[in-house]
């Protein structure tokens, strides 16, 4: 694995874990992780209960008693690690944006199907058994045809001004801001879900443009300097979608959001009723069937723990609710499984391909102030 | 007043209860309803406590004991009707829209203006107490500055395709369809609450194109004849928004959100907090407010019933909740006021006007395939 | 009508609509009003709609011209005066207690069975399009056998220790506090619902035993004065209870829970499902069903506004939502049916007999410290 | 560790974690595990990591490489084995109940005291970040002096008649039903929160008396056999509360409440304001502030994943939820601290009597039909 911060820390965990839960078909064994501090790392090592460490990644990808390689490292990384775990016949498991643009991705993606490793890229909100559950509704027709889709992805930590200015702000880094790092989970959540966009037209702001230089890598947390830097990517993107199934679409992405922490919600309308869902309420989803009796209808809220519910048996019994790192755990599940036998899996590079498709035409669109169509980039 | 239908009873009780609740200026007497149908007119009167009807609008508005005439038949006629009303010198009060388009309502707007009478457009949402609260939240700053503002105004009753060809479905009655009856709304409050609309990009839907002919007028209730008509308006309008002092919006309108029966809302988030609404619970406001204590902010969800919350006094104690219909008994109340003492009022058809030109702009927008500038229509 | 404040206001509010929304069998002429301050009353006549007022009830009974009394002064004037309307031959509609206690309540029963007048009490919740729907679930057996029953009224005007020595908290006055007051809500909620009780056991608290004597009559609001009064009822009294059904209850009610503003709720457990109710969000009814599909069960929240939901087609299309004031009309419209044309009918004084009984066994088992049969007493 | 099955699998869960999330001043070596069935046992070592297996807690208890056991065996078997241990000098903590019976647990708080070992248990749910927030504003005087505590804890899995008789079902076994098992969880949090109880009158129902036997000793899940056997604890059980701080107090347990799968919650009314939480939504607790100003007070939805919050630093950002085993993880974290270092720690073996006392005193005032003083039992 390369990276040990908080996804490091949330991928770290699911190996952990993962096998106490789960019958996997091969075991997981937590060879190595690797991190250019080498304080850090070490200590990493240590306390997420991997053997080994490494400092230099081109290091752990040469090891012979390694099969496959998560990258978690900063955006910017991903498509040198990824090229190289590829070229040695490692599989693949890269957290999203998969990289900084779309020609960088598909590249990457070529790579992988080229050298036939497995490959996967994160996106850990569809492995919740809430949303497999939505998934499941939508796939056996009980939504009729979909109508709309809004979604939101909402967050608050940017909304005060004297918030440094992280790693994820800077867009060298970072890729982009809000939108690819939040709007990559609501657009994946939405091709998942309904399917393929047609065309998209957004806007987007920058609030707070200046933002204190951190005195320390840390990033979110902890107070920034006096000096002040230039923040690159943007506050909150907004989009409106045409699906190609017919269906109207709606994301707002922002980090200036007073008090939604965490808000990733999805909202679907179809012909035959309503599904809804928010991430700050994970095991919960809310349902509405029109074929219900009219003096009975109204909003089911489903809790999405009972042993019928995907993933759900293998924890706690009916109303013991699970959190988010869980999820991480399920599609690190569903990848080894994937690697061990060859069961079908997805999200892979190609999603992360489809994705950064949509992000970019939206930026297209907006400099454009027009429609743009995803074939169109 | 012309028109006995829904917003007949609608604003009918309104004038009935008013005086009950409220200490009034000037007494309201209910001099005349009109309607085209004798028979149901008549029943109209008795049922609702008018003291007379007729059945030709000019009868009315020519009728001497007469001060205001409120219009609230179908869109098409408003135009004419409030002309004549002005040219007798009566004060005005007219259901939304204005008119069935921009250049019609501007003429209504100077007529009014010049002729000197006091006019009224029933945005009757302004005048629930939790709306209020907001406005009087934003306008004393503990908001900040504003960011975002997304609103939502979803119904069902299309959503079946058996569901019949109402007088709203047509374009040359209703003006628009979804986009106009309840965008409008929408617009209005967004409006009220944070200002003026700078430019707008949209896209629309007629999901349902034909529908059986109703047997009668009577519309949204009663099953449709075999006979199919075509529906000239849209069943969903969204769009997105940039506001003239920065602020990002996000706007959705439709018929076809399945158990969504009347799902108003608005979710405005500023730099020092959050506001959330929803028409369905009308009594409450949603409010999250930054300077709150990090480990003790959250939603807090307020109860508008308090003796402090503006007219709640004027009906129960706190806890015992009002309903969709006392917005019109506050709208009434402040309209009378208004010209009984000239205390200041709006909206009026300077309200009217502007949110017709957002509506426009967003059919324009429609139309381009990109943003257009309010000031375009 | 005797009585001209809170109650009265919502009582006349009920006559004065009644007629709007629903198809009476004889229509209702607002004879007169009664109050003991003629100053008061005759405003309360005037804003109200009455036609004339009286400040002695023994001249209202007395007229020729009035068919029914509405009785909502004070608790202690309840009994002699519908003694006195039922000896004139008037059909008698009471508020809430029927009496200061038992003795008293059963002459009133007795009185009214022997003379053949039509009597109600105005247990007005009972009337709520969601109560409505609780009970046709319920006797539809789509609940099962009932399990457990549990009830809250929590208000919290009183946690303010400086709140005055209203009227309702003299025993002599009020009969009792809030177990009388709002206790009776949710034992007559819990007959109308699940059946009748066998054995109670209860506590109570005064938690602040003296408070300011207020300045005025007018009980609830405005400062008191610096003399201390003694309050001589209980802040507070729960209670469990055994249902000749089999079903476990609980019962509390208390004006000492802040943020609780009109908390009446009950949630009902039974074998095949669970229904919950709060009447600070009154048209809307929660209800899970164990027949539904494991994966796809859920508390549905039912908003109970449709056509097919009792009264509330008389009102608004769907998503309309209606208030507290609401629920009197739909007595009144069934008491005047019942009236005009011997419909069935419930609440009458019986029903406040047998809540009587209940809330004096509960005072009896505070007393003893142990459980209480209802024949008991 | 004693025990491999529900118990066993969190409790395993939590010392795997814990290193992880959490600075241990010693680090957590997991020896060994304990369970009669050596396949079922040795599956488990495997699956949840612990170095060793026994099938005799005696040999557990006599391995010199041991430092304290963890007991999670079904409740007929904690004394025995905590006795031996004890003897053997280690650190003991124990699943709640403490034992059969007050006697028994009385006999092991006086062993562990008198052996000066540290003693723990398991009551879980104290170490949530919004129990633990819930602790705090009640402590900082936020909430006043406390009126009233209602509990209730809902669990719906044996309104199936079908359900099989699990060992949970049989007295000899769990000492104690649905009372012994979940209102002891009530019992805890009331203490933890307001203090110690005075007096308490009940009542309970087993509402289905004759259950399936099961094929396998599996309990929960899984078909009976066509064999029948008595059902010899309570299903349901409710009582009233006198504290000795002058609260009133609710509390009801029950395992037939439909759709309620694990509704643990509580709510507090105090002279400044109101708690409520719901294990189900764990995450959140509701709090009512009477000091806010009247316009704008409100019940608030404070989300405890802020790291303001006890624990929540220690997973992931703001807004990233967590799920039900994390509050092992908590506990575990500090008895592990506790042993390490002797920082304080609570709930001992000591708090497993008091809620042993309350729990008989609602059981005689069961049988006596009366209020029943804590210390009388």
């Amino acid at each position: 694995m390369v990276g040990y911060k908080f996804m490091g820390k949330a991928h770290s965990h699911a190996y952990k874990d993962v096998g106490m839960f789960f019958d996997l078909e091969a075991p997981v064994v937590m060879k190595a992780i690797c991190g250019r501090d080498e304080q850090g790392v070490k200590e990493a090592a240590d306390k997420f209960g991997w053997e080994s460490y490494e400092t230099d990644w081109k290091k752990l990808v040469a090891r012979d008693d390694i099969d496959f390689i998560d990258i978690n490292a900063p955006s910017d990384a991903h498509k040198e690690i990824a090229l190289a775990a590829i070229a040695a016949g490692k599989h693949v498991f890269c957290e999203k944006p998969l990289a900084l643009n779309l020609a960088d991705a598909r590249e990457m993606l070529d790579a992988a199907e080229k050298a036939g490793v497995k490959h996967a890229i994160c996106f850990n909100y569809r492995f919740l058994p809430a949303v497999q559950l939505a998934k499941q509704i939508i796939e056996s027709g009980k939504l009729g045809e979909i109508h709309h889709y809004r979604a939101t992805y909402l967050q608050d930590w940017l909304v005060d001004p004297e918030s440094p200015l992280a790693w994820r702000l800077k867009k060298e880094v970072a890729g982009s801001g809000t939108h690819g790092d939040l709007n990559a989970h609501s657009i994946d959540l939405a091709r998942f879900l309904i399917g393929e966009f047609d065309r998209v037209v957004g806007h987007s702001r920058t609030f707070v443009k200046q933002r204190p230089i951190p005195s320390s890598t840390s990033g979110l947390s902890g107070k920034g300097t006096s000096e002040m830097g230039e923040v690159t990517v943007d506050d909150a993107t907004g989009f409106l979608a045409d699906f190609k199934n017919g269906a109207m679409g709606v994301f707002i992405a922002t980090r200036f959001a007073a008090g939604r922490k965490n808000h990733n919600t999805f909202e679907i309308h179809g012909s035959k009723g309503t599904l809804r869902w928010d991430l700050e309420r994970l095991n919960e989803l809310e349902v509405y069937f029109r074929e219900d009796e009219p003096e009975l209808a109204g909003f089911r809220t489903i809790l999405a723990t009972d042993p019928s519910h995907k993933y759900a048996g293998n924890w706690w019994p009916a109303g013991h609710i699970i959190g988010y790192e869980h999820g991480f755990v399920h599609i690190v599940y569903e990848f080894l499984q994937h690697m061990a036998n060859g069961s079908p899996f997805a999200p892979t590079f190609l999603d992360g391909v489809r994705c950064q498709e949509v992000l970019e035409a939206v930026d297209l669109s907006i400099e454009r102030g027009k429609w743009v169509g995803i074939e169109e980039v």
